[in-house]
Protein backbone atom coordinates (compact mmCIF):
# COMPACT_ATOMS: atom_id res chain seq x y z
CA UNK A 1 0.00 0.00 0.00
CA UNK A 2 1.44 3.27 -1.18
CA UNK A 3 2.01 5.97 1.62
CA UNK A 4 2.22 9.58 1.23
CA UNK A 5 2.35 13.10 3.24
CA UNK A 6 -1.16 15.12 2.84
CA UNK A 7 0.08 18.14 4.58
CA UNK A 8 -2.87 20.98 5.69
CA UNK A 9 -1.20 24.14 6.09
CA UNK A 10 -3.54 27.27 7.09
CA UNK A 11 -4.07 29.88 9.63
CA UNK A 12 -5.70 28.76 13.24
CA UNK A 13 -9.38 28.49 12.73
CA UNK A 14 -9.23 27.65 9.16
CA UNK A 15 -10.33 23.77 9.36
CA UNK A 16 -7.07 22.00 9.23
CA UNK A 17 -8.14 19.92 12.22
CA UNK A 18 -11.57 19.28 10.97
CA UNK A 19 -10.92 18.49 7.92
CA UNK A 20 -8.33 15.44 8.42
CA UNK A 21 -10.64 13.89 11.11
CA UNK A 22 -13.16 13.74 8.28
CA UNK A 23 -10.37 12.58 5.99
CA UNK A 24 -8.84 9.67 8.36
CA UNK A 25 -11.99 7.38 8.58
CA UNK A 26 -12.74 7.70 4.81
CA UNK A 27 -9.01 6.42 4.13
CA UNK A 28 -9.00 3.80 6.77
CA UNK A 29 -12.30 2.28 5.29
CA UNK A 30 -10.49 2.14 1.53
CA UNK A 31 -7.99 -0.13 3.28
CA UNK A 32 -4.86 2.67 4.16
CA UNK A 33 -3.18 3.08 7.19
CA UNK A 34 -3.58 6.19 8.44
CA UNK A 35 -1.70 8.89 11.07
CA UNK A 36 -2.38 12.36 11.71
CA UNK A 37 0.31 14.24 12.77
CA UNK A 38 -1.31 17.32 14.54
CA UNK A 39 1.27 20.58 15.38
CA UNK A 40 -0.04 21.67 18.85
CA UNK A 41 0.03 18.13 19.73
CA UNK A 42 3.65 17.28 18.89
CA UNK A 43 4.57 20.24 20.72
CA UNK A 44 4.05 18.06 23.84
CA UNK A 45 6.54 15.43 22.79
CA UNK A 46 8.81 15.96 19.23
CA UNK A 47 8.85 19.97 19.88
CA UNK A 48 8.68 20.18 23.88
CA UNK A 49 10.35 23.48 24.73
CA UNK A 50 10.34 25.01 21.63
CA UNK A 51 8.62 28.38 21.23
CA UNK A 52 7.21 30.37 18.48
CA UNK A 53 9.98 32.16 16.98
CA UNK A 54 10.64 31.49 13.22
CA UNK A 55 13.43 29.23 14.11
CA UNK A 56 11.47 27.34 16.36
CA UNK A 57 8.44 26.88 14.21
CA UNK A 58 10.73 25.59 11.74
CA UNK A 59 12.52 23.01 13.64
CA UNK A 60 9.06 21.55 14.62
CA UNK A 61 8.24 21.46 10.65
CA UNK A 62 11.10 19.86 10.19
CA UNK A 63 10.48 17.36 12.92
CA UNK A 64 7.09 17.25 11.79
CA UNK A 65 8.33 16.55 8.39
CA UNK A 66 11.20 14.11 9.14
CA UNK A 67 8.48 11.49 10.75
CA UNK A 68 6.14 11.99 8.39
CA UNK A 69 8.18 11.16 5.88
CA UNK A 70 9.35 8.01 7.71
CA UNK A 71 5.74 7.07 8.28
CA UNK A 72 4.86 7.70 4.59
CA UNK A 73 7.74 5.68 3.55
CA UNK A 74 6.41 2.76 5.30
CA UNK A 75 3.03 2.71 3.55
CA UNK A 76 1.50 4.72 5.78
CA UNK A 77 -0.90 8.01 4.70
CA UNK A 78 0.27 10.99 6.74
CA UNK A 79 -2.42 13.91 7.46
CA UNK A 80 -0.11 16.79 8.86
CA UNK A 81 -2.25 19.50 10.34
CA UNK A 82 -0.01 22.39 10.91
CA UNK A 83 0.26 26.35 10.46
CA UNK A 84 3.31 25.94 9.38
CA UNK A 85 3.81 29.48 8.31
CA UNK A 86 6.78 29.69 6.45
CA UNK A 87 6.63 28.85 2.99
CA UNK A 88 10.36 27.56 1.80
CA UNK A 89 10.29 25.20 4.74
CA UNK A 90 6.67 23.89 3.93
CA UNK A 91 8.58 23.03 0.43
CA UNK A 92 11.74 21.89 2.22
CA UNK A 93 10.03 19.60 3.62
CA UNK A 94 7.21 17.91 1.13
CA UNK A 95 9.86 17.80 -1.45
CA UNK A 96 11.83 15.08 0.52
CA UNK A 97 8.72 12.97 0.39
CA UNK A 98 8.14 10.57 -2.10
CA UNK A 99 4.27 11.66 -2.46
CA UNK A 100 3.47 14.89 -1.02
CA UNK A 101 0.57 17.21 -1.64
CA UNK A 102 0.82 20.40 -0.16
CA UNK A 103 -3.01 21.47 0.54
CA UNK A 104 -4.09 24.77 1.39
CA UNK A 105 -7.06 25.52 3.86
CA UNK A 106 -7.77 28.79 3.35
CA UNK A 107 -10.80 31.26 4.97
CA UNK A 108 -10.55 35.15 4.96
CA UNK A 109 -9.24 36.43 8.49
CA UNK A 110 -12.46 37.42 9.28
CA UNK A 111 -14.08 34.24 9.05
CA UNK A 112 -11.25 32.31 11.06
CA UNK A 113 -11.17 35.30 13.84
CA UNK A 114 -14.82 34.72 14.19
CA UNK A 115 -14.84 31.38 14.44
CA UNK A 116 -12.10 31.59 17.37
CA UNK A 117 -13.05 27.89 18.26
CA UNK A 118 -9.78 28.05 20.89
CA UNK A 119 -10.70 32.33 21.93
CA UNK A 120 -6.94 32.67 21.25
CA UNK A 121 -7.59 35.23 18.37
CA UNK A 122 -9.39 37.60 20.95
CA UNK A 123 -6.69 37.31 23.09
CA UNK A 124 -4.49 37.42 20.57
CA UNK A 125 -6.09 40.56 19.12
CA UNK A 126 -6.07 42.25 23.04
CA UNK A 127 -2.14 41.49 22.44
CA UNK A 128 -2.52 39.06 25.72
CA UNK A 129 -0.86 36.00 23.28
CA UNK A 130 2.67 37.54 21.19
CA UNK A 131 3.76 35.39 17.92
CA UNK A 132 0.52 34.80 16.74
CA UNK A 133 -0.27 33.65 13.19
CA UNK A 134 -1.72 36.29 11.15
CA UNK A 135 -2.16 38.34 13.88
CA UNK A 136 1.39 39.59 15.08
CA UNK A 137 3.28 36.75 13.07
CA UNK A 138 3.24 36.17 9.49
CA UNK A 139 1.43 33.85 7.32
CA UNK A 140 2.89 32.89 3.95
CA UNK A 141 -0.03 31.47 2.07
CA UNK A 142 1.62 28.67 -0.39
CA UNK A 143 1.79 29.95 -3.93
CA UNK A 144 0.93 27.02 -5.53
CA UNK A 145 -0.73 24.31 -3.75
CA UNK A 146 -1.45 21.30 -5.25
CA UNK A 147 -4.93 21.71 -3.66
CA UNK A 148 -6.63 25.69 -2.31
CA UNK A 149 -9.64 24.75 -0.27
CA UNK A 150 -11.69 27.16 0.52
CA UNK A 151 -13.73 26.50 4.04
CA UNK A 152 -15.74 29.70 3.68
CA UNK A 153 -17.31 29.03 0.30
CA UNK A 154 -17.46 25.14 0.76
CA UNK A 155 -18.55 22.73 3.02
CA UNK A 156 -17.14 19.95 4.66
CA UNK A 157 -17.81 17.45 2.49
CA UNK A 158 -16.59 18.94 -0.65
CA UNK A 159 -13.39 20.06 1.07
CA UNK A 160 -13.31 16.31 1.76
CA UNK A 161 -14.17 15.10 -1.60
CA UNK A 162 -11.50 17.20 -3.51
CA UNK A 163 -9.01 16.14 -1.21
CA UNK A 164 -9.82 12.26 -2.18
CA UNK A 165 -10.20 13.60 -5.91
CA UNK A 166 -6.46 14.64 -5.44
CA UNK A 167 -5.41 11.39 -3.73
CA UNK A 168 -6.93 9.51 -6.24
CA UNK A 169 -4.99 11.52 -9.11
CA UNK A 170 -1.83 10.68 -7.45
CA UNK A 171 -2.32 7.02 -7.73
CA UNK A 172 -3.53 6.46 -4.05
CA UNK A 173 -6.68 4.34 -3.49
CA UNK A 174 -9.76 6.26 -2.39
CA UNK A 175 -13.77 4.87 -2.43
CA UNK A 176 -15.31 4.70 -5.49
CA UNK A 177 -17.96 6.94 -4.86
CA UNK A 178 -15.33 9.86 -3.98
CA UNK B 1 2.05 -7.55 9.44
CA UNK B 2 3.10 -7.24 13.47
CA UNK B 3 5.32 -4.32 14.48
CA UNK B 4 7.39 -3.81 17.36
CA UNK B 5 10.00 -1.96 18.84
CA UNK B 6 13.27 -3.40 19.62
CA UNK B 7 15.36 -1.51 22.15
CA UNK B 8 19.36 -1.99 21.89
CA UNK B 9 21.43 -0.27 24.57
CA UNK B 10 24.78 -0.23 25.84
CA UNK B 11 27.84 1.45 26.00
CA UNK B 12 28.96 3.37 22.63
CA UNK B 13 31.21 0.16 21.05
CA UNK B 14 29.44 -2.55 22.53
CA UNK B 15 27.98 -3.37 19.44
CA UNK B 16 24.46 -2.37 18.94
CA UNK B 17 24.64 -0.70 15.49
CA UNK B 18 26.67 -3.94 13.94
CA UNK B 19 24.05 -6.11 15.08
CA UNK B 20 20.97 -3.53 13.92
CA UNK B 21 22.60 -3.57 10.44
CA UNK B 22 22.92 -7.25 10.92
CA UNK B 23 19.02 -7.77 11.73
CA UNK B 24 18.01 -5.56 9.27
CA UNK B 25 18.38 -7.21 5.85
CA UNK B 26 16.99 -10.72 7.79
CA UNK B 27 14.41 -9.00 8.80
CA UNK B 28 13.04 -7.94 5.33
CA UNK B 29 14.02 -10.83 3.86
CA UNK B 30 11.15 -12.51 6.13
CA UNK B 31 8.83 -9.93 4.59
CA UNK B 32 9.06 -7.41 7.59
CA UNK B 33 8.92 -3.51 7.16
CA UNK B 34 11.69 -2.46 9.08
CA UNK B 35 13.09 1.11 10.32
CA UNK B 36 16.15 1.69 11.99
CA UNK B 37 16.30 4.71 14.48
CA UNK B 38 20.03 5.54 15.29
CA UNK B 39 20.52 7.20 18.20
CA UNK B 40 23.38 9.52 16.72
CA UNK B 41 21.58 10.17 13.78
CA UNK B 42 18.09 11.64 14.80
CA UNK B 43 20.65 14.08 16.84
CA UNK B 44 20.87 15.57 13.35
CA UNK B 45 16.75 15.82 13.15
CA UNK B 46 14.80 15.33 15.83
CA UNK B 47 17.17 16.37 18.52
CA UNK B 48 19.13 19.09 16.81
CA UNK B 49 20.23 21.35 19.53
CA UNK B 50 20.05 18.93 22.59
CA UNK B 51 23.05 18.18 24.55
CA UNK B 52 24.11 15.16 27.29
CA UNK B 53 22.96 16.72 30.16
CA UNK B 54 20.50 13.33 32.04
CA UNK B 55 17.12 15.69 30.58
CA UNK B 56 18.39 16.17 27.58
CA UNK B 57 19.35 12.59 27.28
CA UNK B 58 15.63 11.77 28.52
CA UNK B 59 14.32 14.02 25.58
CA UNK B 60 16.52 12.19 23.27
CA UNK B 61 14.99 8.83 24.57
CA UNK B 62 11.57 10.15 24.60
CA UNK B 63 11.20 11.35 20.86
CA UNK B 64 12.69 8.34 19.57
CA UNK B 65 10.69 6.51 21.46
CA UNK B 66 7.56 8.34 20.41
CA UNK B 67 8.52 7.64 17.15
CA UNK B 68 9.21 4.14 17.75
CA UNK B 69 5.88 3.52 18.91
CA UNK B 70 4.34 5.38 15.80
CA UNK B 71 5.71 3.24 13.50
CA UNK B 72 5.51 -0.13 15.29
CA UNK B 73 2.18 0.57 15.64
CA UNK B 74 1.48 0.72 11.61
CA UNK B 75 3.62 -2.11 11.29
CA UNK B 76 7.00 -1.45 10.95
CA UNK B 77 9.51 -3.67 13.20
CA UNK B 78 11.76 -0.61 14.63
CA UNK B 79 15.19 -0.82 15.89
CA UNK B 80 16.53 1.35 18.15
CA UNK B 81 20.08 1.62 18.48
CA UNK B 82 20.86 4.14 21.26
CA UNK B 83 23.23 4.33 24.16
CA UNK B 84 19.90 5.49 26.50
CA UNK B 85 21.71 5.32 29.56
CA UNK B 86 19.17 5.67 32.01
CA UNK B 87 16.77 2.72 33.06
CA UNK B 88 13.77 4.41 33.71
CA UNK B 89 13.28 6.39 30.67
CA UNK B 90 14.05 3.30 28.84
CA UNK B 91 11.31 1.46 30.39
CA UNK B 92 9.08 4.19 30.35
CA UNK B 93 9.41 4.68 26.85
CA UNK B 94 8.75 0.53 26.18
CA UNK B 95 6.24 0.41 28.25
CA UNK B 96 4.29 2.49 25.80
CA UNK B 97 4.79 0.06 22.61
CA UNK B 98 2.46 -2.66 22.43
CA UNK B 99 5.24 -5.16 21.50
CA UNK B 100 8.39 -4.25 22.69
CA UNK B 101 12.02 -5.72 23.73
CA UNK B 102 14.87 -4.23 25.34
CA UNK B 103 18.13 -5.84 24.35
CA UNK B 104 21.10 -5.21 26.90
CA UNK B 105 24.21 -5.07 24.17
CA UNK B 106 26.81 -5.37 27.14
CA UNK B 107 30.75 -6.26 26.75
CA UNK B 108 33.71 -5.26 29.63
CA UNK B 109 34.45 -1.50 29.82
CA UNK B 110 38.08 -2.80 28.68
CA UNK B 111 36.75 -4.52 25.96
CA UNK B 112 34.83 -1.64 24.34
CA UNK B 113 37.21 1.24 25.25
CA UNK B 114 40.25 -1.09 23.52
CA UNK B 115 37.97 -1.38 20.64
CA UNK B 116 37.05 2.48 20.59
CA UNK B 117 35.97 2.68 16.77
CA UNK B 118 35.39 6.44 16.91
CA UNK B 119 38.17 7.18 18.84
CA UNK B 120 36.26 9.01 21.35
CA UNK B 121 36.90 6.90 24.71
CA UNK B 122 40.68 8.03 23.91
CA UNK B 123 39.17 11.40 23.77
CA UNK B 124 36.94 10.98 26.89
CA UNK B 125 39.53 9.11 29.33
CA UNK B 126 42.24 11.96 28.39
CA UNK B 127 39.09 14.45 29.25
CA UNK B 128 38.28 15.95 25.82
CA UNK B 129 34.80 15.32 25.98
CA UNK B 130 32.57 15.86 28.46
CA UNK B 131 29.48 13.84 29.84
CA UNK B 132 30.53 10.87 27.76
CA UNK B 133 28.78 7.25 29.06
CA UNK B 134 30.79 4.99 30.71
CA UNK B 135 33.34 7.78 31.28
CA UNK B 136 32.09 10.60 32.45
CA UNK B 137 28.44 9.98 32.72
CA UNK B 138 26.41 7.45 34.27
CA UNK B 139 25.28 4.02 32.73
CA UNK B 140 22.34 2.09 33.98
CA UNK B 141 22.71 -1.16 32.98
CA UNK B 142 18.77 -3.03 32.53
CA UNK B 143 18.40 -5.19 35.92
CA UNK B 144 15.78 -7.41 33.91
CA UNK B 145 16.43 -7.11 30.09
CA UNK B 146 14.30 -9.55 28.01
CA UNK B 147 17.77 -10.60 26.29
CA UNK B 148 21.28 -9.65 27.24
CA UNK B 149 23.80 -10.17 25.12
CA UNK B 150 27.82 -10.03 25.94
CA UNK B 151 29.34 -9.48 22.47
CA UNK B 152 33.00 -10.03 23.86
CA UNK B 153 32.03 -13.99 24.47
CA UNK B 154 29.31 -14.15 21.63
CA UNK B 155 29.73 -13.84 17.58
CA UNK B 156 27.86 -11.75 15.77
CA UNK B 157 25.89 -14.42 14.26
CA UNK B 158 25.02 -15.83 17.69
CA UNK B 159 23.65 -12.24 18.79
CA UNK B 160 21.68 -12.36 15.98
CA UNK B 161 20.38 -15.50 16.23
CA UNK B 162 19.33 -15.14 19.73
CA UNK B 163 17.45 -11.21 18.82
CA UNK B 164 15.68 -13.67 16.05
CA UNK B 165 14.95 -16.33 18.63
CA UNK B 166 13.52 -13.57 20.97
CA UNK B 167 11.30 -12.02 18.20
CA UNK B 168 10.02 -15.76 16.98
CA UNK B 169 8.87 -15.92 21.30
CA UNK B 170 7.23 -12.79 20.60
CA UNK B 171 5.01 -13.74 17.52
CA UNK B 172 6.93 -12.32 15.24
CA UNK B 173 7.77 -13.98 11.86
CA UNK B 174 11.81 -14.79 11.16
CA UNK B 175 13.71 -16.89 9.28
CA UNK B 176 13.18 -20.64 9.49
CA UNK B 177 16.74 -20.95 10.22
CA UNK B 178 16.68 -19.25 13.21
Amino acid sequence: MSGAVIWFTGLSGAGKTTIVKALEPVLIEAGHKVQILDGDAVRETLSKGLGFSREDRDTNIRRIGFVANLLAKHGVVTLVSAISPYRDTRREVLDQADKSLEVFVDAPFETVSSRDVKGLYKKALAGEIQHFTGVSDPYEAPTHPELHLRTDLESLEQSVDRVLEKLASLGIRVPVSA
